[in-house]
Order: structure tokens, then C-alpha cells, then sequence
């Protein structure tokens, strides 16, 4: 088994992929002798200039080890344990963290809008933030968007600057969880800046491990107000590589050239690919519209026990689909194998 | 200047170096193909199991990213927030963890013996848990000792039983922070079983960074009814690996024949070569045995600052020493010339 | 407007009403001379001896300053912050206490089930309990109800029966929310036993407050077990009285005699006469069956705004209803007046 | 020996006092009919606006239940988790609230400097504040002083402002520990705003416990952007009492004409008579001089013993002495029967 589980791709994550030869090498050449340890290193000074040049701004650069940390940390940057946080049900801070943000920010609570396709609305954060003010209730200060969405969707720019209006109106922050920022950056087709700070977003978790690295994600503040003393948090918080160019060095290899770009497309037109196979099967139902890389296929459960039963693994996604994600290194054959083996299921 | 810092080694930190051979190959092979996410894939269940038989025992085993949060951790599992946790005033999670085990635990204390080489004693343990015993004082419930201690010492056997003896016998828990826990090893030359579960030990923290690992730590529970849920402790805690491969495969590099052995013992044959060439110095004053991995040097400021202005980089302990910390990469030749400048400026 | 406060009751909570006179009479007594602070005082000693006649049974028993505090104390005693606390969604502790169960069991998640009538029920709490069993979702751990419920309802013993030998099948705990106890134990007519222990309650916050004292609830643990250590969490927490006789010897007023039961039965009664003076108005919508201290009227905002006109507080339950609450002093010509008001503007 | 608690007076502590009239009178009068929730009340409007006269300033106030909550809110308010907080070794915060600053802060670290007399020094603060400036330290951000001291001491007026200087100079916040806030400003006879925000106070914890009531501690914060969302914080602790006015009304007792100022004088007046009468024992030993209500008698273990023997309570501080403290209740005959025993076994 485990043997199948090395050799035969699966699309149940796109964490199952390892990391990209360019990460690989930038890892590799940040191993050369001796480097002061905790982040003042030139590798570590690099990076955070190369994010800098990345969203043409002066931003503040922290590097953390995963996700659960970055979005957790972002977020209790941005309130106190009394405070709340507007996303969507099917965030993922809500739905996957295992309560980290509320560990972190001492007892912050999520306010979850109801949301059919995964995207927040300037009208659901408004009411959520509007449905109570009185001292009994904790008061919303933070609206967190994920994108691309969960639901492989992806926020459009027009709709950003609207969620950031209504935020900014509200009295409210404007965080971005990008763990898969790279697919929906090259789904946009447009700037990093552009995205984010250009758009409103004043903190953003941008996801290195889904796009070709082995571990870390960096945190990003368009306003270096808001990042005061966030050095000592992550400290606090076990977010501090004693050998930090391990963990800032691989956004070399990320960042330069294409490879961001390069992997993050790849695994948008997988997902692509795996929808045009199986659009056309009579009666397949196909839960989302493909924007980034993710795939959902609503099924009968006997169906998709089928499909189990010819070895793929997935997750089902709340409502019952079966959720397929891609990465940068999904190989198209297995993709092709995949659409084949639903098409002979659904039949 | 990063040139420098590059090619020239300083021994302020252990942390400093990076990544030996055998770990890097662990980690290049894992690097192969795709492995399910969180830890559930054939490396991890390698690396637990190679553990197991490293401490020659069933324990229950968890890889987290670093040494703060693997102390923290594990030292919030064995207690609440109104219990505390004994330890050396000179214990690195008092000193350098910036509230790190207090945030993980929400608030336990740590109550800090005074210490004049760095170690704990029986005695000392039994007056802080037993100086107050009103609930207007969180009552001790952990024991925590340093492998190999801040000061570069090294517990001996009979110590830890005669610590454990002592937790036991006053309801407290037995933690070892084993940042340094391989230097600690060679040191005593006796079985890792032997220097912790055989003497009373019921958690380790294992660290792997300071012995030539990019990033990760081990936590060991050799009682697995304390390892209740640690899992979803760490989840909750962004302490779960995506690609957790990546973070348990180096050990298979560091605990395979022997490389952990050869890596610590070159680090504390250097710290003793290092006190050899200095020790006849006239009026040199070495602070504590070497047993480990370093060597302290007190000297008056002025000669400290005249080390530092030669180029040297080094933390100064609690009460004035210099702290020369050497790793498994060490360069003797360089060694030498440390030696050489503190023979001039002591002059 | 501060005059009409004080003397034109209001119904909008039963928090409203002040100290009943066997009550203050009790605390009079305790107004005696000096007595040893924290809770080591007779009247504390009598106090709680009182609690396990009440109970039949020897109970440990913790005085606390509210029921924000007893509630999120007693249920962070039973998780720990990676676990999660079953609800229902309108419950208490999940609407109106601003946070206080995340924060004092630093992150414990509620996990709410629908409820159209304020109950929870084994299918909901099973089908919660089952829902997620990944370290990406908090482990469900404990089950909370509250007696009287928020919408005026109460548990008959077969309910909490049912409930508490789900609980036990799930490896869950049965926490009860006794903020309105008494009430509900004079509707159903059973031993304080008989509701609580007998029952399957492990852990029950009995409220003073809102029956006639004028701060303090009162923590219970049918399980000693449960309790270890629980006077260094409310010592932590800010909830160990220094005077603590002023807080415990209340309760020799509240439970002497029929004092707890007269005021409890009043409140209902009241609420009773309510329902049947606007029951027969044409047109009425009464939202839940009156089993406590509550009537919820149900009408269209414009004549809820009309009553509001009339100089009445009241709050509106999610989805819309009037709540009007009933206390142990209420004047039954006042809840005429209400009654008559209704009847005019619904007309 | 329940009747012997609570006929003859003992000494180790104020807390075990009762309600002074003046204060049961203000309680008795709010116990009047209905009043609203949570502080919306006619009581608790007026009791802030007397603190506002009383402090000659438009202060924000809140009203909690005990020492503990005022105190751990208050720095939890003026500090984030990853801070510390410097005080005293034998300040009350660091000495005898079980973790409770850490707890609510979610980790903040204490700092404590040596005392020899219990006062905290600008030059100790500064040493403290400057020790350490790395993220592996929390950073220093509050100091915190109680006034009256642990030590029965008090800070004279210009020792308030060097301390406000050195923490303006520094970038900390200044907060006091009311607790015997009374005692000191009879001690110091000048006025409550020449003790507090004239002399660089920014956040007071003002105790009424101690002075003559039943419970309850007021916050009162000098710079109202510091209060910012405070009424949330107390919520979300469990420190916001439902029928408020009971917390509120007993500070119209005791800030009414002199209430305060005689039980704080009668009290501090006590503990200078006790000293006068031992003083000129041969041989006896007085800690600290008496400048509020305690006085400290060193004294060997077995004199202490018999001291006991004879039926007096009391507590040893640090170091060794007999504190005893005195309450605006003390009886002057008791008082010189513990006089004359002291005499007796020290002789």
C-alpha cells in the first residue's frame, strides 16, 4: 500500500504533492555553511525583499511554518479574544483548524455566513456584523475571505473591493487566507498587487506548501501598523525557525522567474482537463464552476463508493461531493484514468 | 557582510549550521512522488517506528516544527492552567521561549530554582512544590530539566532517577527538554532508553535541529496515557505538518546507523578541543565542566568586546560568560583561531 | 425615566427583580463579626452541607460571582481547548455570553445543532458527535443543556435520561446549565435529585441570580472526580470570593424551606397568567409551550413596535418573538396591564 | 470553633471584615423594585459619576467582582500575550493570584524585580525594562505598583511620578493595584486625583473589599482610549454581574462624606497602636514601618508558634515576619490582647 500510495497519484489534496525541483534547488543552495540563526540571515533578507518586489510595495514579511498558524496568527493580530471574525461556513478556518483560531486569539469567535458557493458578500458580512451590538455578543472586528476558495472558486477583483468597502465601512479588517494564492493569482490573470492591497486585502496568508514547497507559508502586511511586535507573537506562538533560511529561502526558488506561475497553472488546467473529460457524461453534476484547482463531482454515495473501491481517495465536501484537487506536478495520464473511471462509475 | 556570515563560522549558535548529509538524503528521497497529507503516509510511519526502536520501546511519538513548541506542548499536556512547572532559573523555556509554554498552557507559571551551574536538584524541587500549598498559588504538577542543560552540562543517571524519584513522590510529572538530547547521549554513553524512560523520565523532547536537521523536533510520551489527544493538541496549535513527510523523514537520516552519534560527538569534541587549547591560559576562567557541546568563558567586558571586535559573535550567559556553542559542521581550524584570539585579548 | 425604571416593572428579563427577603435576611446574619476569608467560613461550610441535603447526595460544591463564569468554568474543567461543547443553537452560552466558553477553556468550540424549540435532542447530539472524527475538527467532549431552556421550555426526566446515556455512549459528559433551575424543577414537580443526578447530570451551574439573590451560582460535580482541582480554576479565573461568606451564606436563605420553591413558582405562575389572559386573542402566536418562567409572542415588528410605544422592554428571540420573563417579585396587575397592551395593539 | 471565627477578631487579614454600614445601607436602598440588567441602571450610572467627582476627572469606570478580575483585566487590557509586565517580587499579582494576570492575558510573563521593602524603584523598572530587547523575551510594556504595598508601605507622590516618567520614557503603561487604594490615600492625605492621574497613573484598580464592602472592585481607567472595548473584555471573563446595581450601589456608601476615609483611617490608626504598644519590646523586630494598616514582627519560629498556640491567625510573608492587618472594623481591645501576648512569648 504504501508503495501504490508513492507511485499512483491521487487528487484527494494538493498537499500530497512534494516539492518543485526550483524550491528544491533554492533549499539546496541556502545549505551552504554557517547562517545566523532566527530570521537574520541573507536568505531571510532576500525573501522578504523578493515578496516586496512581488507586490510592489513595502510591505512587512513574516515566515511562518503552515497555514493553521499564519491565518491563526493573522487573525488574532487583528482582534482580541472579545472580538469576532466574519467568514464564510465553509471557510476553511472554521471548518478544517481544529479551533486554532480561537486557540490563538485566546477565545476570538467565528461568525459564519451562509454561502452556497463558497464566497463571502459584502450583504452577508453587513448583516452578520450588523445582527447584534450589544456587549453579549463578540464584537465583529475581522472579515476573512479565502482565495481561491474552497470551493475552487475564485474572488474577482471587483468583488474584493467590495467586500474591503463594506469592511472598511464597518469598522472591520480585511484578511485573505491564500493558501492556494498562486491558482488564483494565475486565474485572475492580473498583479499580485493587484489582488491584494490594490483591492483592499490589508493582510494576506500567502500558501507556499500547496504550490511546490515542502513547508512554510509567509505572512503578509500591506499596513506595517498592523504588524507591530508580530516578530514576538510568532516567537511566542512556536512560529520561530531557529534555522529560518530553511523556511525563507524556498520563496526564492517560489518567487523567481515563473514558477509560481508555472505551477499554479498547471494545476488549474488539470482541474480544467478533469472537467472537460466528464462534463459531457449524462447526468454528472458538477458542483462549482472550475476557477482554480479544485474539481467537485456530485454523486449517489453508491457511486462514489465506486469510485473508492477503484482505489481514488477524496474528500467529500459538505453537502456530499466529492471534492478533486490538483497540483503542480499532477500527471495528465492519471487524470485521464480518473475521468475514464467516473465516466464508467456514473454510467 | 553576508559572505561572511556565510563562509566564516561563528559558534554563538548550534543553530547556526545546517543541514548534514544523511538527513538532506532522507529528505531528497522522500521527495519522491506523492504521500498523503498530515502524517499519514509511509515516512512517518517509518520514522515513528525507528524511534521505537531507538528508545526500545512502544512510546508514542509526534513531529512537530520546533523546540518552543515542542516543550510548550508537552508541557501543556501535563498540566492546566492553574498548575505550574517547575524548573532552573537558567531553563530555556524561562528565558528564551518569550512566554511560549505560559501561551501554550494559558498561564501556567514557571517556578525557577536558583541554580549555579544550570542543573536541578532533588532538593531544590522538593522546596518550590512544597513552599506553598494554598490555592492562591498554582500548585506544581510538571518537573522540567534540560538535556544537555543551558550551561553545557550533563545530568548523569543516577540524577535523573534521583529527580524522578523525587517527582514521583511529590504527584509531579517528568519532562526532559532535549534540545541538545543526541550531545547529552554521546556525553553519558549509556542507551537513549537509559537516559530517560529506565531513570523516570515520561516525556522527551527530542530535538533534531541543533544536531544537523533543517527544522523539526520530536515529542516522545513513554507513558501513552499522557499522549491523550496530543494530536489534536498540535493540530489546534499549527503544529501539523501538511507534507509531514518532510518533517519526519530527516530523522530516519538522523537516527540511521550513526549519524546522530558522529554528528554530536564531533560538537562536543570541539567544545572540548576549544577548552584544551585555552585552559592554561593565565587567568582564564571557564564556568562551568564541558560535558557537552559548550563552553563558557567569563572575562571582563572589555576583553569580550575585544573578542567581538576581532569578528566574533557569541551570547553572553546570566552573570557575564561567554557562550561558544559548536555543532556538528565545526571547522577545527577555526576552532584554533577562536582559541588563538582569546589567548591574544586575554593577555 | 430613572423613577419609571424602578417602579413600573418591566418583564424583558428576570434579572430585573431584586433581593427576596429571606435572601437579604441571610446575608444579614452573615454580616457578623469577622470570618476567615476564601471560603473558609461557616456560613460556606453550612452552605454547601445545605447544597448535599438538597441533592441527596455529597456533591462538591463551588460558590462562583455568575453564570458567565460557572458555565464556562464548568465546562472547561471537562475539555480542554481542542475538544468541542455540544449546544443547541440558541443556547446561552453560545449567544450571549460574548466568547467566555472559548476563552476560559482557551478555544473549546460550540458545535450547535438547529433546534426549533430550544431542546437538544440524542439524535441531534449523535449526529453532531459523529459528524467529523479527524483532528481537523475539535473532539466533541461535552454536552450542555439548558434547564429551563432559553425558550421557556424544560427537559422532562426521560429526556435528560435519553440524553445523558447517549452522552455516556459517545464518551461525552452532560454538563446542565441551571441558570433558571428552579423554575424548571418546580415545573416538573421531581427531587432536585431526580433532575440532576438520577438523570445522568454529571455537572450542574445552579443559578441563584435570577430566583431572588443578588449575585451567585453555584457550581455542583455529582462526580468528585470531575471536580479536581476546581478551586484553583475559579482562583485563577477572577471567581474566588475573598468575602466569601457573602456569597455562599445567600443560599441558606434560598434553599431554607419553600424559599426557592415560592419564588420559582410565583415566576411561573405569572407566566401562566400571561398565556392565559392572551391566549384566546385572535390572531396570537404563542412560540413555545409555557413550561417555566417565559411566554414568547410571536407578531409582525409594527405591533411589537406598538407595545414598545407603551413603555414595554422586552428582547426578541431569534426569529422574531417578544420574550417576556417572569421573576419571583412580579406584580400580577402589571402582567394584566402587559396583557391588556397586548390585546389593544394586536387587535 | 465556628463561634470563636466569628466573635473574636483576627488579624490575618482585612478581608475578614463584613460590611460596614453605610455600605449595607446604600445596598438596602437599591434593593428598591425593578432595575434593568447589566449596569443599564439608575444605581450604576450615579456610582461612576461619584468616582468621577471623586477622582476630579471624566475617568471611564467599571465595576467587577473582585481583586483578581480588576487587576489581571487591567494588564490583560494594557498588554498582548507576547508582553510582560514588571512588578515587585512580592506584589500581590505575582505572589497570590494562581496565574490569574497570566491567565487572562493569555501568557503575559511577570517580571519581578528584587525588593527589599516591597516598593518598586524607576531604577529597577529601568533595569528590567532594558534587560533584554530580543524576540526570545516578551517585551516589557506595564508596570504595575500596589499602593498600598504588600509590605504595609506606601508610595509617596513624587515616587508615583519618577515611576510614571521612567515608564513614559521606556513606553509602559502605569497601572496601580488599588486594593488598599484607602488606606494609602488616608496615609498620604492628599487627594484621590494627586495620588493617581496627576502623578501619571493611567489605570487604577480601586478595592472597596478591604475598606467595608462585601465585594466588589472598581476599574477605572484615566485615559479613555485605554478602555477601548473594556465592557467586552469583562464580559467575555465572567465579570459582568446581571443585576449590576448590587456591585455598583455599596461605592455610593462608601464614597459618600467620609465612609472611606474613616474606615481607612480606623484601620491604619489600629495598625500604628499595635506597634506602639510592642515597640519597645526588647528585642522585637519590625519589618517595614507601619504607613497603612499592617505591621510585620519578625520574629523566630517558635515565638511564632506560641504566638499561634494562644489563637492567632496570621500569615508569614516572605522572609519570615508576622503580618498582621488590620480592617475598619478592629476592635482596639483586641488589638491590645494581641499586644500583650506578643509581648508575652517574645519575652
Amino acid at each position: 500500500m504504501s508503495t501504490s500510495r508513492q507511485h499512483q497519484q491521487q487528487f484527494a489534496s494538493d498537499n500530497y504533492a512534494g516539492v518543485c525541483p526550483e524550491v528544491w534547488a533554492a533549499m539546496a543552495e541556502a545549505n551552504a555553511g554557517h547562517a545566523t540563526a532566527y530570521g537574520d540571515d541573507a536568505w531571510t533578507a532576500r525573501a522578504a525583499d523578493r515578496f516586496r518586489e512581488f507586490f510592489e510595495t513595502d510591505c512587512e514579511v513574516f515566515f511562518v511554518f503552515n497555514g493553521t498558524a499564519a491565518n491563526s496568527l493573522a487573525l488574532a493580530s487583528l482582534c482580541q479574544s472579545y472580538h469576532s471574525v466574519i467568514c464564510t461556513q465553509s471557510a476553511h478556518v472554521e471548518t478544517d483548524e481544529c479551533g486554532a483560531p480561537e486557540f490563538f486569539s485566546n477565545g476570538s469567535k467565528l461568525l459564519t455566513a451562509p454561502s452556497t458557493d463558497g464566497k463571502l458578500t459584502p450583504a452577508a458580512v453587513r448583516a452578520l456584523a450588523t445582527s447584534r451590538t450589544d456587549i453579549h455578543f463578540p464584537k465583529p472586528k475581522v472579515v476573512t475571505i479565502t482565495q481561491s476558495t474552497e470551493t475552487g472558486r475564485v474572488y474577482q477583483r471587483d468583488e474584493i473591493r467590495a467586500l474591503a468597502d463594506t469592511s472598511r465601512d464597518l469598522g472591520l479588517h480585511l484578511h485573505m487566507d491564500g493558501a492556494r494564492f498562486f491558482n488564483a493569482l494565475v486565474s485572475l490573470n492580473c498583479t499580485p498587487a493587484e489582488m491584494t492591497w490594490k483591492s483592499g486585502v490589508e493582510v494576506l496568508c500567502c500558501g507556499g506548501t500547496k504550490n511546490g514547497m515542502a513547508i512554510g507559508e509567509a505572512v503578509i502586511f500591506f499596513d506595517s501598523k498592523l504588524a507591530q511586535d508580530f516578530d514576538y507573537r510568532c516567537k511566542q506562538a512556536g512560529q520561530l525557525a531557529s534555522k529560518m533560511r530553511f523556511l525563507s529561502a524556498p520563496w526564492l526558488g517560489m518567487l523567481a522567474d515563473t514558477t509560481w506561475q508555472r505551477n499554479a497553472k498547471h494545476a488549474n488546467d488539470c482541474a480544467q482537463h478533469l472537467r472537460t473529460q466528464i462534463a459531457d457524461i449524462p447526468g454528472v453534476q458538477l458542483m462549482f464552476p472550475t476557477e482554480a484547482n479544485a474539481v467537485f463531482l456530485l454523486a449517489p454515495e453508491d457511486k462514489l463508493t465506486a469510485l473508492r473501491e477503484r482505489g481514488w481517495r477524496f474528500y467529500t465536501f459538505i453537502g456530499g461531493g466529492a471534492r478533486f484537487m490538483f497540483a503542480w506536478d499532477t500527471e495528465l495520464a492519471r487524470v485521464d484514468q480518473l475521468a475514464a473511471d467516473i465516466r464508467d462509475v456514473l454510467r
